[in-house]
Formats: C-alpha cells, structure tokens, sequence
C-alpha cells in the first residue's frame, strides 16, 4: 500500500490529503444515496500538478499494487468514482486550465479538471459553441469523456464522443499517451481512443482533452410546448424530425416534474397550461432560418393539439428553461433511483405506457423526464418505493420492458459500480471476456477504480 | 487447412470457388499496383449466405488453424483484403439486402454486402439522407465500416463512424454477437463496437449494420469556387466555417486533376477559370437558407479574390461535380501512391507548402486533391516517381512533415497491409501492445486477415 509520504514526495505536502473528515467529500457522488456504495476507511486524496506527477503516482501504485480511483467533478450519478476498497482518490481538481480555444481549427484543448461551466465560459467568449450540455456544470472535462456523457443538446451532432477529437493519458502502468489530436478524420490502427470515452476511468487517467467546436449559431430559440394529451407530445417528436428539422435539442418533462424542479430552484416555468411539455431548442445560421423552423415545429405540433406554444429567443429566458431541465435530477432527490434507459426513438410511446402499467401494477408514481429525440428516458423513482421494497422488482420490470424494445441498460449514466449486474444480465459471456482481457492488457494488476462496469 | 468440401457441406457447392483465374478476382482491391502485396497461391472462396453461415465457417478455420479474408466490395485503397496466406477468401456478396429503413427511426439496417450505391437507392427513395460519401459507389457497407470510411460530405456530421448505431458480427471464435441497436444513446461497457469501426477485418465480420439516417434537406446546392492562388483558396475554408456556415462538403482539387478526371471520365468540369477549385456542398431546410449560405460563403470567398463563382442546386448537374470529385483516384490511375494524411485543418496551407518543396527538391510533380474542412490531403505520386525510386524518401519526408504538423498517417485509408511499417514507425510500443491484445482476445489464433494493421 502506498503512503502518504510517497505521495508528498510527488506532489509535496500540499498536495494529499488524510483523515476522515478530510476525505469525506471524495467518497461520495451524485448517485442515489441508497444505491451508494460504502466507502473504504482508508482513503489517501492525491491532488497531482500535471500529467508527470500522475504517471509518477501510477507508477508507484502499480508497483505497490494500491486501487486508484479518479475522480472528476463527483457528478455522475453511476458511483464509478466511488473508492470502495483502501487506496488513493487522484483528484484532478488542479488540472483546472482552458489551454486554447483554437478559433481556425475549431477545437478547444482543456485539462481533465476544467468544469463544463468554465469550459462554456471559455469557448463562448470567442463566439463558438460546444453543442452538448450534459445537467451538471460542475461535471468535468475528464469525465464527461470517461462516461461519454450525453444530456440534452445531443440530437443534432450527438453526444460528447462526437466531440473528443484527441485525448493525452495516463496509463495504470505509468505511461503518458496521446490519442488522436486536432484531426477530423484518423484511421490508424484500432482506435483506442474511442475506447477511453465512456471507459469510466478503468483503463487510463484522462489529462488533457481536445474537443470539437462548432460555430455559434447566430439565430437561437428555444420552444416549450404545452400538451394536455403525453402521448401526443411524443408523437410529434418523429414527425419533426422527418419534416426535415433538427433541433439541438427535443426535451420532454411530465408537468410534475417541471412544478417540482421549479419550486425547488425558486424559478417560474414560462408555461401555465398543459400537462406534459416539449423543451425544442433551434438553431441556424440567421434569425429567419430560426423563425422558418420554429413554424414548421409548431405546425407539427399543433397538428398533435398542443395547447400552447411559447418561443424566446432571449439569452436568459432560454436559459432559465435549460437550467430547469438540467436541474431535474437535483429537484427530486432524495430520490430512490433514477434510470437511464435507451430504446429506438419511436418507441418511447410504448415504453412510456409499457411503465405506466408497471407504476400502476405496484401502486406508485413513476416519474419520466427525457431527451425525447435521443429515445433516452430517465424513470424516477422515489424514496417511497424503495421503503416498501419496490424498488429492485419495479426496475426489473422496466429493464425487461427496454430490452423487448430493443433498448439499453443506460444510454448516459454508464454502468459504474451501480449497475454491474445489468451489465452482467445483459451482455453476453464472449463479449464480458473481450472487455476483461481488454482491462487487463490496459491496466495488468486491476489498480484502476477496480469493482466498476465489467471489472472485479 | 480446411478444404473446399468441407466449406461445400457448410454453404453448398454453388458458393464454394476455387482455381487459379476463378480466384483471381478476389486476390486484389483499389490499392496502387506496386504497393499491393502478393496474394497467396490456394486461395479458397467462399460465398456465405447468412451470420449462421459464417459462422460455421470461421468455427471451422478457428480449429483448423485456417486464415479467413473477409472482402466486401474490394475498393480498399490499403490492400487490407489482399489474402496474403493460403486460405479462405469470404465474400460477403450475398449479403445483399437493404432490410429496413426505418423513417420513424430515422435508421437503416442493410446486410453487409449491401453497395453503397444500393444503400443510397433505398434510402433516397424514402426521401431520406445518408450523409457520407466515400468515393466508390461500389463499396460494400461492411467494408465502410470496417475501414471507417470518410470521403466528402462529412464536415457537417462526421465520417461514417458518426453513423454507426448497431452491428451484427461474427467472432473468429464463431459466435454472432451484437452490439447496439437502433439506438442514439448507448452507455453500456465498454464499447466494442466502437473498436470494431476502423478494424480493418481483423477482430470479427460485419454482417449486419444498422446506420443513423438524416431528413433529406429540402435544399441542396454545390458551389464551384475558382482561384487562381491556391493558397487563397485554403485560406477562404476557415473561414466559412467561423462565418457559421457548417457545409455538408468542402473539397479541394487543383486544376491539374480536374482536367485529368473530367478527361478520363469524359465528362466537361463546369469552371473555366481558375488554377484551383473549393467544391462546396450546402444543405438547409428550404431554398431560402440555401441561398443565405450561398450568399455568405461567395462573399467570404471574393475576400480571397476568387476568379469565378458557380452554383447549381439541379441534381444531376451536383452529382456530375461530385463524380468527377469521386473518381480522381481511378482517374490518376496507375499511379503510384495515393497518399492519405491528416493535419489540423488550418494546417492544410502550410502543408501543401512543405509538399511543394519536397517536389521540388526531387524535381516531381505532387498531385494534391482533399477533403480541405477536414484538414484530410491525397497527395498523388505517379508512376514515374516510381520508376526513379524516389517513391519512398519522398513519402517520408512527407509523412514527417504531416507529424510535425500534428497529424496522422492515415485520415480515411487505413493501415491494411500497405502501412504497417507507418503505423509501427509512428506509434508508440506501450499502444502497440495493447492493439495486439486487443486482436488476440478477439482472436486467439489470429486466423482473422492476419498481416493486417498491427497483427503480424
């Protein structure tokens, strides 16, 4: 087991962090309480410099064969970062610098440890844009790559994978690597890149990310449609889409959870009718090209009785309605659990009365809240459930419902320490052996974040 | 080695094809002719008709020890279907059905023999977009997978990569696995089938993919941008895209290889002007934006004294442009390289500087020809350089400079049997070793197109 005293000689005394109380903020993350696994006692936070400093930590771990678990902005909501037997929690917090938003190239190269919202700050200050907008801002660089995050804003260039164009690495075994770089296009040899994203800090410490930029649109609104009828709500979404629109962002939220989000960040949702929105974000390249697509949606969505349509083009208000939808998963915790399902776009319908009969078979309320272009639907559940020993059975139910559908376990929050027997439910033995040999030639002595996704 | 009868009881005796001139056909791709590696003399092939099928056979090469080659549509350009060891050829050839598009999904499932050529067909005809356009139409959709083919026609929404949402594959150890679905959102695993893009045929054979689709744009024009600096016209590419202006297309060709092409395809480029050429296709959702973009991108070029500015939205007048754009490889045929790098985009300029010196250091002439947004140049040797034996020290001074530069050896092309030496010079062992482990959990007994990328 490597010591403190290792670790200062590294970083210096500064730099790590003993003690209970001390540690107790990096052993928890955004995952429901309940679902959370215990921490080990034992915890040594190391806060290193550079990518120098982490191949030396590495180095010394792998020979001393200590579990190390990254740790980011702690906003995933899998317990990936969760550090559950005694070792060292690198936290990249001091890898906290934008190092250039490169105009010509289009391309932004950050440290793992800079935040979502200064890496926004960052980019939008030269007028560009970073498409996709994953809840939390605090999330950073670094994980939203090891956990491929997605949220809303995906459905016109996808989710972050899209974006990473080169990434620099540490190794479990101490190596310094780039991947890819400030390329488009790259086909050499197997793409170990791709790899990295959504490996949830399993195979290498991510340091340095360059991303992909597009420019900022110079015509932005953002839609809420009021429906009284759900169903109808989700039948407008495919119909958009086909008539030749493609928005940033197609959003849908039960009224409920729109009245409980809004309360709980003292702001005022923009609609008063209606019992299940659509939050449309459209972008183009003038105001016309915005007010164009803006009448083409509401035609759709009228054809589908909407009973109110509203449209900002105001930078604040279209804020504040992000901000409401982003904030969903805060607003209604303590929760017992909030799923992450993936099925075709055209089958949230289905998928959404398939767990409503499920809610109503047990006898409780099952929230929804989604990126409805993107078919990725977030079920909550509440405490309550779980105090009547609901929780496991209803979830069962719902995973199988996905799964007919031709769905996924999780489509943003990643499999974690959380859901590694979905992960194992699901996926057939070939391919779990393929992912274990795949972590053993990375990471030879199973130091890093063991006991997450497909590890032991 | 398992012999043709043995393949007859899997496939029946109608698909099984041996002989030296029956088999020629299958030992050869679109690989330069003095770079393509010699084919193995027993070359069997065999023509499944199902995933059920080939995998009986590769359960039967596995324990046979028997190489397979999978070949789709053998318009490879890095000779990784070339079966350089007595074994089995496997075309995919059969599989040939485009077995769903899916409007409300916005999907496509074809099986993997399907030609590109075909894939567009039925997608169009539902008024649908497959956005990528690698250049030879008969190009099967496994082979665009498995090589992650580029071509124009994707800046706006990536190389085909991108389009990637579900895969059907068999082992080499024989089971048929899939990976993802019709799905958007996918966060389960590691992923796997992220590696299986760009694989180049050596971890398993694709027989089924599932492809995202896009509306069809109501609007689409082509712009043909003369200059006669060709250093004007890389600079406008920037540009246009800082204007907020996402073309779908934005290639360069010099004027040399315009008139080579449009000769050969005895067709008539529109431009009469000019030394060099921007082609840049725009899409929106009415004419109207069309006509915006068209607007902004001429004035963004004027700025760069361009000679002449056309554009056409008829379609068969966009398709003759990009034919001649797509056939300048068969068109500089026989050539003697068509090289492949890639480099930040604004380094496009400077790198077809530093080429230009190296021509005329050894005195020959460098076609060049790329997708200039995506920052990917062919730089085309001739025969004749060649023939002086300058072909390599040429190359290497190119691929040095393409490095130092911060680029790749390969944007599109791929490794293959062509550069293993380039992929080995140019990575690091660490990764290397990885790739190999990677290659050998697929396939323990490297009976999967070995000799390819980095298996040995």
């Amino acid at each position: 087991m490597v010591t403190p005293e290792a670790l200062e000689d590294i970083v210096g005394s500064d730099w790590v962090v003993t003690g209970k109380e001390q540690t107790a903020a990096y052993k928890t993350d955004a995952t429901p309480f309940a679902l959370m696994p215990e921490a080990a006692e034992n915890i040594i936070v190391v806060k290193p410099a550079d990518a120098q400093e982490v191949s030396e930590i590495m180095k010394l771990a792998n020979r001393e064969m200590t579990p190390v678990y990254v740790r980011g902005g702690g906003t995933g909501m899998a317990a990936a970062v969760i550090p559950t037997q005694d070792g060292i929690v690198l936290s990249m917090e001091r890898f906290d610098k934008v190092e250039e938003v490169d105009r010509k190239n289009l391309m932004v190269v950050a440290q793992a440890g800079v935040t979502l919202a200064d890496l926004l700050k960052a980019v939008e200050a030269e007028n560009l844009l970073f498409p996709p907008h994953p809840g939390d801002e605090g999330a950073q660089v670094g994980g939203l790559v090891a956990c491929n995050a997605g949220g809303s804003r995906a459905v016109k260039f996808g989710v972050i994978r899209n974006y990473v164009k080169g990434l620099e690495v540490v190794l479990p075994t101490g190596e310094i690597v780039t991947m890819g770089g400030k390329l488009l296009k790259n086909n050499t040899g197997l793409n170990l890149m791709e790899l990295l994203v959504d490996s949830e800090g399993i195979l290498g410490v991510i340091t340095k990310v360059i991303f992909r930029l597009y420019p900022m649109f110079a015509g932005m609104a953002t839609l809420v449609i009021s429906y009284d009828d759900r169903h109808e709500a989700i039948d407008t979404v495919p119909e958009i889409l086909q008539a030749g629109i493609i928005p940033l962002a197609i959003e849908y939220m039960d009224r409920d959870i729109v009245d409980l989000t809004a309360e709980y960040l003292n702001m005022t949702w923009p609609a008063a009718k209606g019992k299940a929105y659509l939050i449309i974000i459209l972008t183009g390249a003038n105001e016309d090209e915005v007010y164009f697509q803006a009448e083409k949606v509401v035609e759709v969505c009228q054809k589908h009785n909407a009973v109110d349509t509203l449209m900002t083009e105001r930078r604040e208000e279209q804020s504040a309605i992000l901000k409401i939808r982003s904030e969903v998963q805060s607003a209604v915790s303590p929760n017992a659990d909030s799923l992450d399902t993936a099925v075709p776009p055209a089958e949230i319908g289905n998928f959404m009365d398939e767990v409503d009969k499920i809610g109503e078979k047990f006898g409780v309320k099952i929230y929804v809240v989604g990126h409805a272009a993107d078919g990725n639907l977030h079920h909550v559940l509440m405490k309550d459930v779980a105090d009547r020993g609901l929780l496991e059975p209803i979830k069962d139910e719902i995973y199988e419902v996905a799964m007919r559908l031709g769905g996924a376990i999780t489509a943003e929050h990643g499999i974690g320490k959380k859901s590694i027997y979905l992960l194992d439910r699901y996926t057939d033995e070939r391919q779990k052996q393929i992912m274990r040999d795949i972590k053993k030639s990375f990471d030879p002595n199973n130091i890093l974040n063991p006991g997450t996704a497909i590890v032991p």
